[in-house]
């Protein structure tokens, strides 16, 4: 490595602390330690790494903001971690082409930042402090998708490093394009394996004029589908549609201060446009809220309420985790599951997933996208304690199953990685091999 | 061939004029014809065919209702030619999903015509009677695509054949998903090259509860694109922002009884809602028409007055033949360009093109999709007569390089066939040994 050293001086570090915090993501899977990190600054510090590990037949993992909750950023077999955090310019804002370009480092707060009061936001919003490079390589999304697509739909372009070096840019400003191979849509999702991403072209979307989030509860899930089912029926067309369970209420309740609200299952909807449109769709949603028995109605109009709602959906995996801290298990973790079925099965998989759950002794909160039909189980597991982790792995397979039993997928959103390959196989058994 | 004839028996033919009209599409372009034409009536004749292909190093297109602008379809080596058009079975509509399995020779009217009545709509929609499958592969989209997306937002999985003769399923039923490689958008717009299209689950819409089309005209072009930028700044939802310039009305007027109209850059806008919400938008559209200096507004509320619209606006193409028709000149064609830029871009765009144009002697109209960037020249070529052949050939080449110069694409949805291929080069030579 003493070469990559030159090469890249003092941003190259083989520090045991440092290599250590590069080489896993928020899940609890561990596995190698890097060899040696790369803090990349800029594009021509990415391909001076891409090309000495080719040169050298190093291994090379990429790292944004470690957030993975599938132990992508592992470096299984050791090698170089690249980590382009640092790449963290926001290269121009577009308000013309409601666009804006980035480097991979990026986070979407940050983003959001710079766009304020610029009347423009980036929608895709996983509950993590991702950065955007990280949310392309694994196909991310969050509670925004079902109005403004994940980030499939919100990447325009990128610019990468191929294995050779070579810098590539998959595609124009255009927005929309059919010239050759989809080679933007090839890297997203790829997790690395055919390219480092360095920077992006994403679009951006106007602030709706008006925003409100309503609230509910119910006695039980099956209330809470239900109104589901008929709000998609009816064609409305909602921002957000999500699902809490009374479990994660439970550890939302203490962690995001959300104390009037019951640990009952809760839906969030939120509806914006004009006020006069948001007024009529909040009063069609309110009385199909009484039809469907919910309870504890509420309607956040003003920022800082919505905020507050939004923050405690954002953190649902970070108060699921405070919520089962027992100094009895310091080496307790949550595992994440991200299985998303179509909206005819989600009901039977989501009461599915619930019973194998129940058939554990591990703690568990569940969170879902309902309108993309996609959910999250976060179940805790004691990582000191071997048939506890053993109970957690096969549920984990179970509900990956269920998914794919449900005619559906084993991650909507949180990526493949390393926690994932064998449901990979078993549910595209004829694609593996063209991939 | 014998042996294919053997296999697929009736549905093989070597007949004269079967295999002329399965060598071309709309455009003017010609080249070699089909050795043989196989009509697939289902999964296992494109297996069959697909396998014999093989077998004996023949080679094979893929054609679908023949209405490629790139000249996707002409046999450039002769071999096979698969039309898919007979396998147009509706497999299944999902109302609870929103929606539908078809086989790939289904048409986008067939599809609309079958979800009649259900509430639901399948969005994509190009001029032409196009197979959906055909869609697919070129990476086609419409007016509508500025809402609800192209082609490539709107295929959820696809059963696909690949050369080696394997049958495959892109995705699963999920809305979405971050399973492996994206398939799904690795064959859109492949063109052939990769496999045959047999089958696509497709995503529908709700259709709005009410529906306006807002139509006025303009003395010059210039008026009517700073009127769409005002718009799209607003963060105005729209369904549809199309543009038709002077020529082009004064086709489409004769051809498709548009009287009420003069022979002026037009534009057409259709907002969608609930009934107060379309009023509302109507109400600051109307304002804003008046303040660019748009005049002869009218609104389109009924569904037939709607619809004449846009049936003149997507049978534009047509117009554009039908009105240059000329005794004198039996074989004149149009081409149609494509070219996909920026917003910011756009009026310079259309000014160079115009330009471009004014400096032959090739009568022409425009079209364009304003929200997408997108804009068609429809340029009459007289086939007969060399030295318009050569003007026109480097008139689509002076446009696909603006489009490029533009930061733009020299295709938006029409597709590289062999008409673009230079341009593809051009547009992205850092991808094309990669592709």
């Amino acid at each position: 490595m003493d070469g990559l050293k030159e090469i890249l001086q003092n941003k190259f570090t083989d520090n045991q602390t440092v290599r250590e915090n590069h080489s896993h993501g928020e899940d609890g899977m561990r596995g190698r330690v890097a060899d040696a990190v790369v803090q990349a600054d800029c594009l021509a510090d990415v391909v001076k790494t891409v090309e000495y590990c080719r040169d050298h037949q190093l291994k090379l993992t990429a790292f944004g903001a470690g957030t993975s909750l599938e132990g992508h950023v592992i470096p299984l077999q050791g090698g170089v971690v690249l980590d382009l955090s640092a790449m963290n310019r926001i290269i121009d804002i577009s308000a013309h082409n409601m666009t804006a370009r980035i480097e991979a480092g990026v986070t979407r707060q940050q983003l959001n930042q710079a766009l304020k009061n610029q009347g423009m936001f980036f929608s895709v919003d996983p509950g993590a402090q991702a950065t955007i490079g990280g949310m392309a390589a694994t196909g991310a999304s969050g509670t925004n998708s079902v109005r403004y697509g994940t980030i499939k739909e919100n990447v325009l372009s990128m610019q990468a490093v191929m294995a050779n070096g070579a810098v590539i840019e998959t595609a124009t400003g255009a927005r929309k394009t059919s010239a050759g191979y989809d080679m933007t849509h090839l890297l997203i999702g790829s997790e690395g394996t055919l390219a480092i991403i360095t920077e992006l072209l994403v679009r951006l979307h106007p602030i709706p004029e008006h925003i409100m989030v309503l609230s509910c509860q119910f006695d039980n899930v099956h209330q809470a589908v239900s109104l589901v089912e008929d709000i998609m029926k009816m064609g409305m067309q909602m921002a957000r549609i999500e699902l809490v369970d009374a479990e994660q209420m439970r550890a939302s309740i203490a962690y995001s201060d959300l104390q009037e609200y019951e640990a009952k299952p809760t839906i969030l909807l939120e509806i914006s446009g004009s006020q006069a449109s948001v007024a009529e769709q909040a009063q069609m949603l309110s009385e199909l809220i009484d039809e469907h028995a919910g309870y504890n109605q509420k309607q956040a109009t003003n920022e800082q309420q919505r905020r507050h709602l939004w923050h405690a959906r954002h953190n649902a995996f970070y108060a699921t985790r405070a919520f089962y801290t027992d100094p009895n298990m310091p080496n307790r973790q949550a595992i994440a599951t991200d299985s998303c079925v179509p909206h005819d099965r989600l009901a039977s998989a989501l009461l599915t997933v619930r019973a194998a759950i129940a058939q554990t002794n591990l703690p568990s909160t569940m969170v879902a996208h309902m309108g993309d039909g996609n959910f999250h189980a976060q179940i805790m597991v004691n990582m000191d304690d071997e048939a506890e982790i053993l109970s957690a792995n096969k549920l984990v397979g179970t509900i990956s199953q269920i998914a794919i039993d449900h005619g559906g997928t084993c991650t909507g959103e949180h990526g493949i990685g390393i926690g994932k390959i064998d449901y990979l196989v078993k549910q595209h058994p004829d694609l593996i091999d063209w991939m």
